[in-house]
Formats: C-alpha cells, structure tokens, sequence
C-alpha cells in the first residue's frame, strides 16, 4: 500500500440494462474490501444497453488481488454478457502522438503531461515531416520521422504499426497529423486512435474547414475530438468546443481562434480517454464524467 | 399501472460515507421490483459526506408499494444514518412565485411551465406591487398583492405564511422580488426558497450590481440562482450563467443582457429543485445531474 | 426638438473601398450639424467592399431636414457608387411574424417587444394552424391564420403579401413556421425575412435537426438566425448560438435546450436588423456593432 | 515601400467628445495618403470623452513622412486636447515577462509567440525563484533571477527597473508573478505593466482565490487580465474569461481548470495591448476591436 493514497481501481462497463446490475458489481467490490470514491452510470433508453464506471479503493491495508479481481469480474461478466475493462489509474498508458507540420497541439500536449496534467507516458512523437523535431526534443521525447507518399504509404503504415507493437503502445494521438490512414491500420487502431477535426463536425468535413467556414460567412466556429474510424470524419465523437467570430475575421484570424479550441478539446478528449470515461455506444461515445 | 410508463420514484439521500451503502440501496430497490433508470453519486471528501439520487423504475405490473418502501428506507436511513427524500416524479410539485414589478422572470417560468417544461403548478403569483396582476392572469394563475412597508411587513409575512400553509405550497421562487425576508421567514422556507440575484455572486452583492458592474469594468456580466438564507446573498448557489459585455454598453445595455441570465439561471434551479437534484453540503449544494 | 433626446438619423451604406469615404460622410454629417453618436465600420479585402454605420444626432435645437439630407446623401452615392438606407432610430418599423405550431420564438418576441426590447410594432401574427391565437390575443396582436396546403399555398401567398402591402410591413420574422416559402416569395421578400432554424447551419439542414443531432452524437447543438433565400438553409447568416449537451440526452432534451437558443438567436437577429446593423455582403452579412 | 504590404500606422487618440473630430482626422489621413484600413471609436456619454482607434495604408508607393504626420497630429492634438499614440503595426514591442514558479502562462506566451501570434520581443524573463529557466531557454529567451525577499525588495526593484530601462522594454507582462510591486513601481508602470488574476475580480480579491471559489461553492470560476495599479486587484480590466464547474471539483480540479482561463485571457490582453487597443478611461479600458 502506498503511503499516502490507497490502492484504486477504475472498471468500466457496458451490457444490455436489466435489473441487478448496480447490486451484483457493488457486492463485488464489497467482496474485495473496496469502496466506491465516483461513480457514473448511463441506461440508453434505445440501444437498451446498460454503462457503468466505478472508481473503488481499498478499505483495508493492502492492495487489491488483480488476479482474484478478473476472475470474479470474468464471472460477472458471463453472468450479465458484459464487455469491461479494469484499470489501476495510477498507471500510465503509451502514447504515440502523430503530427504534421502544425505545432500547438503537439506543444500544448507536452506541455500540460510536463505538469502532470495528463499522467501518460509519451514515447514517441511519429511526423510524416522533419519540421517539429525540435518540438519534441523540448520535452525529451524522441521523434521519430516517418515519410509518406502514395508510394511509401504501406510501408510507413508498417513502420509505424512496428513501433506501436514495440513500444506497447495504449493509444495514438492524431494532433493534426494530415495524412489519411488506410482502412486496415484504423481497423486495427479501432478504439485507440484519437484525432482532432478542426470543424464543428459534421459541418465542414474533409479539406480547409476553416476556409469554408469562412466562405459561408457563420459567427460560431468550433474543433471535434473523435475516435479514428475507416469512414473519414465520420468517427464517434468524444468532445467538441466552439468560439463566436465575425465578418471582421479572415480565414486566417479563424485558424488562429480555432487552434485554441483544437488544442481544449483535443486535451479533453485524451484525459477522458486515459481516464477511462469513454465507451463506444455504436457510432456514438458514452462520456462518463 | 399507467399505460405509457412505467411507476417511477426518485430517491433521494445523503449519509456519512462508507462502504455498502450502494449495494444496500441497490438491494433494497431489487426487492421492491424496481430497476435504476438513472443515478448520480458524489462523496465529498472534505466532509466526508455520501449524496445519491436514484430514479427507478418497476420491472413489473402494478405500482410501488409506497408504504412498505418507505418502511424499508427508514430501516437503512437508521442503519447508515441517512437523511432522505422520496418523490414521485409525475406528481406536480405545488409552487408559489413572488415578484415586484419586473415582469421577465414570471413571464419565462410562466411560459415554459405552460408548455410542460416545469411540471409544477403555480397557486398563485405575490407581489408587493400590482403592476404583474396581467402577466398572472394571461396563464390563467391566482394574483394575490400583499403591500411591504416597515409598518406592514410582519403582517405581510404572516399573510404568506398563510397562503403557504392553506394551499399546501411546496417551495417558493423569488423571481426578483425586491423585498429582504425577515430572518424568521428564512429559517421556515429553508432550502425551499429560490431567488435569483442579478449578479456573479459573490461579486456585486447587494443593490444595484448591473450599476456596480458598471463602474467596475467589468468584462462579464451574470446572475445566480440559490437558496434564500438570513444571511443576504450568502445562500447556497444552486447555478450561474455568464455573458460577455464590453465598454460601449450602459447600466441599461447590462440589465437588458441580465435579464436573459437572470431567466436561464432560475429555470435551471427551479427544475433542478423539482426534480430533487438539489441537495444541501453545508453553504454549498450538490447538483446531482 | 424633442425635450429629452435630439434628434438622430442612423446612415448604413456600403460601397467599392475607395480613400475619401469617411471624410466625405462626415463632412456631410458636419454640414448638417450632426455629430457621431457611434459608428462601424468594416472593409472587406476580399471583395474591396466597405461597410459603414454611422448614428449622430443633432447638435444644435430643431430636426433634421430629412430632404435636404436625402438630397446630399445621394450626390454622396453617385460619386462613390453607394447603396445607402437612413433611418430615424425612434421609428418603429411594422413587422409580421409568422408561426407554425412551436410557440416559444413567438411569445419571446412578443415578450421582449413588451418591455421595449425590440422597438417594433407587431401589426399581425400569421400561421398555418390556429394553435396559438391565444398567445398572440395575450399581447393584443392580431391573428390571421393562413391554411397552406400544395392545392391553397398559392392563393395563401398571395393572401400573405396582400396582407403586407396593405399594412405597410418593413419586414417579416419566420418563428418556427414549417412551410418552405415559394422562390418567387423568397425573392420579393429578399433581405426582409429573418429565418430561426434550429441547427448550427450548415449542420442538420432540412427536416429534424434535432434527431439529426442526436444520431449523430455531438456534444454541441445550434441555433442560426438567417436572411430567407430560395436556397432552403443557405441564406445569409445573421447570428448563431450553441449549447453544450451529452450522450444521457434524447431528442426531446435536445429540443428543450435548442429553444433558448432559438429564442436568443432569433431576437439577437431581429434587433440586429431593426437598428440597421446587418448588410448583405454577397451571400455572407456584416454586423455592424 | 515593402513588395507585399503598404506602409501602415495605427493611431489611437482620445479626448473630450465634440462634433469634426472624425472629419479632421479622415482629413489629416487624405493629406499624408492614407486610406483607413480598419477603424473602432466610442463615445462615453458619461464621461463625454471620445476615443479612436484607427489603422491606415499607404495609397502610393513609398512610406509615410513620420516626422510630419507627427507635426500635423500635434497641431490636431492641440485643437482638440487630444491624448495620442502612433504605432508602426510591424515594429516588434520588446516585453519582459515575470513569473514564480507557475509555467503555464510563460509556456503559452512564448509558445503563441513563436509560432507568430503575438509579435512581440520577449526581451527577458524575470523571476523571484529559479525554477523556470528551462521553460525560457527551451524558446531561447534569457532568463533573469532577482530574488525577493521583504530585505531586498528595494533592491531587486530596482535591478529590475534597470533592466527595463537598459533593453528598452515597452511593456511588462507579470504571467502569475506572486510578489506584490510596490506603489513606486507601480507608478513608473502605469499602463505599461499587465497582470493576471486568477478569478473573475471582483471576486475572490487576494490570496488563493481558487480555494475561495471552491469554498464559496461558485459554478462558474474565472480569470482577469487587468493594468496593475497600487491599489492591488483593482486596476483597469482589459479582458475576462470563464468556465463551468460543479461540486466533484476539489480546490486542485479548479487550479487545473482555471490554467486554461489565465493562459486565454492574458494572451488577449497581451495582443489587444500591442495593437494599441487598450485605452484607459478612468479606473475602467476601452477595447477597441
């Protein structure tokens, strides 16, 4: 046990919604010796599916039994068909974060893990350009450049589905990373790849959302933080902020209001997600908060 | 059993925080064939306090059987020492509104009640003033005018005590009602009375706070709705909301965006409250949403 | 002269952004002994147009003399190619407003003209349904319903721009009224009708943004004040405003918040263009404040 | 004359509010061939006071005669007793910036910075502990220790007083410096030197405003970029930003929140300073944008 704070857990779940459930995961934790510190629950009305987060300590010396934990939870699980997940959110997850050219989400990224903010362990920043080597360098973190065109697409893909193996790899950070991932790599990152559209999607998909924003003259701009999915910018969405802008404004003035927003709720979505809060409901995401 | 829906209750309570209180409930409401529609926590861990709400529903045929659940509530409200509320949440909780002569906070809880948006029923509108008589009568609800003057007050009070007690009033809403209520009548409406104050509380308490933003400055402007307490703009605040103002707006341009405020930020509280989403911790309140 | 305010005129033109403009209005102004109460102004470098407002009132006893105003304004224009409007700011123009069902955007205009937010006179409420007579009878406004059906919205339109003319109407507010209006409607009524849809255009056009919204899962929704065009959702847009919203909301949670938004944005849009402050910029507007 | 851009100037003035003053400084600008590129004024009525701010090119080859615009403004300044400032909008303004052991503010200027968002200079950073040097040679700014303590205030004052002097540094920016000036400093500063305050003053004055907050159970926290001033967290504000909260947030979920606050409205302020859009009216600013 550590000397200031007790040993915790986060079990995230999600299952059809029947009455029990609530009693059946609270008297396991009682089992344990462990007490609920937050919790938050969802019933969605149509999909009839049932989620669930619960942050529990122990209430007594010592750490939790993982082993004895799992195999209890596994037995719950059957009972109810459940998919979970458990985690020790002391821990910190590997993150890969994959960049262009543009540096403010990358450096607001490194900066607010540097304070402790974000609690991840960056072990890579991956570029299909040079140009933000010095970027990471700043903060430690090796930067690895990974060149694509048509040509090399599939092999860069491969390098970098190497890396993440290597590295162990919990999740991918697109921080305007400009390129197009194939199908089979956003199949395989299903889940674990995080980009960041700077659009109030679903207006102004695809190229230059702040030029067509500015053609269609609107006074609210806004970034979406999503899950990488095949169907581009069609992904579940996990956080999205916006700013009022006027006539006055050129393209350009939105760029810069919008990286502001880019860099929120990018950073939002990235805490939420190592935090656990975030489960896929279909096309759409359950943010437990 | 109602055609549509299903019976449903609202649990609220709140309890020193250990272990078991969770399964607990959640075991009471399996043996009453009731399943969780939704369900907030929060444990509070300066005071070390628990606060639940849970709205459940029967699995079912038939209503709950409201006297033996409330049995079994006040055997755990023993065993955890519990303080407990348990509503029906389609019955309508019976509302007086007070008022001076400003009209917008009437006028929008008025409204949005008429279009089923509060689920309250409003007994009557009280003011100090008779200038508001039409906008009570447009929907259709009792104007009682009981004059204030340091000569009158305690009768005054004494004839709402009145009116409270004969039309079995639930809580009260001061909808900028402009008199100061007597310490006694604080203590009786405690944590049954809303007010909304045209200010950022704490900042600008008092009279006059557009006029003191005024001169202050200020780049934001807001209002916050909370609970009356003797000690004058020191309630719990139950919420606020904010707008941006700028150099070129008067005293006038701020009431005119204050009112705006002012109307959100009571409806929210006066839903909240109805709803049992309100729960006092200490000088503070726990929203559970 | 009146015995509180001078008199005042407020000036809108736009026209090619040439040197000279403003020195040329306001030597004008000078001539006339009129003096810069406020004024913006806005050159756009993409289309090398220039926007101005200017409102100034007399500085010395007696009015205007409108004639010879209007007589050098347009030397002024013929000299710089300008489109032009003057407006005395104490008149109120005469505005319609129009209503399907939905009463919320109606009685908020109505409530706001109520109290002198607005400064327009409502000469008559026009709907498709006789729903909600009463809330027009409540502010004492006159109430035509216009049945429309693919057989009668011909001879409806016609009976709406009778209804017009015959009332001298400056321009008309579209309050949540479901019927799409003709092109040549559209085109007769170019610049003076105000749409509220009830999405953040170009998000969720067409039918049930809402439910659009909602499937789609974000975690923001709109509301967008626009200029009516032929171009169903693609007029120029005059104001939008958002709200954040979660997976725990449905539909008709999403429906409840988007009518503040509605409600703001559509009153924000109305005063907007009844003090003269919106000027069409191709299919853009310029909001001079 | 530069190949891409026209010569430009922004002048900013302010002075007793009487009819001409726009018309003989459109007139002054047509003599030097300026054209007005973008242009705020206002008009306090209640101190009767005028302010402009105006930005204007070249129409021919060549740049502006400094020298005798400066002449031609002077004789204008002395017919209206205006107060007056004339920038070049390319010139680069040099800035110190003094922190104490917080980074979040340093990071996010120097970042913005460098990526060309600010157009500034950053001289130095000055700093009562040495904890943030890294942060400044990670942007390759020098870094300055003074250390203060109540014996050697005078002197590190002084020191710093030095400095300014010696690099010739035009404004000062205290990015969560936690040493209070003293009120000689103070007034050598006057309008050259801004804070930050992390709440939304009035509001939560003094030592850790933050813990106020959450004591005081606010929903909504906030921060202020304000001119300092001897009389400590009164000066002229500049700009105010803010957040939703609730009651799960500990006193450290605030801070964390609030980081975000402090950086965006103090970025502002810095930038609304360097184009000369800050004027002082009093003990309040007008913006103008």
């Amino acid at each position: 046990m550590n000397s200031n704070d007790s040993d915790q857990r986060v079990l995230t779940l999600s299952c059809v919604d029947v009455a029990g459930i609530v009693h059946a995961v609270s008297g396991l934790l009682l089992d344990h010796a462990g007490t609920i510190v937050e919790s938050q629950q969802f019933g969605d009305a149509e999909t009839e599916r049932f989620f669930l987060r619960v942050r529990f300590a122990r209430t007594e010396l010592g750490s939790f039994d993982d082993l004895k934990l799992r195999n209890d939870l596994e037995r719950l699980a059957d009972r109810f068909s459940m998919a979970w997940r458990l985690l020790n959110p002391a821990a910190r997850p590997r993150v890969v974060i994959m960049v262009s050219r543009l540096a403010h989400c990358l450096n607001d990224l490194l900066f607010r893990n540097s304070i402790g903010e974000l609690g991840i362990d960056v072990v890579a920043v991956v570029s299909n350009h040079p140009d933000l080597r010095p970027v990471a360098q700043r903060y430690g973190v090796p930067f690895r450049h990974i060149a694509v065109s048509p040509a090399t697409k599939k092999a860069a893909e491969s390098e970098l589905l190497a890396l993440l193996e290597q590295e162990s790899v919990d999740f991918v950070v697109l921080a305007r990373y400009m390129q197009v991932l194939s199908d089979d790599l956003c199949k395989v990152l299903e889940g674990r790849a995080i980009n960041i559209h700077h659009s109030m999607l679903p207006s102004f998909k695809g190229a230059r959302p702040y030029g067509q924003a500015h053609e269609r003259g609107v006074k609210l701009i806004g970034a979406t933080a999503h899950y990488v999915t095949a169907d581009l910018d069609e992904g579940p969405i996990i956080e999205q902020d916006v700013a009022r802008v006027d006539h006055s404004m050129t393209e350009s003035d939105l760029i810069a209001v919008g990286r502001d927003l880019e860099c929120r709720a990018l950073a939002r979505a990235v805490q939420w997600h190592r935090q656990n809060r975030v489960v896929l409901n279909g096309t759409k995401t359950v943010v437990l908060q």
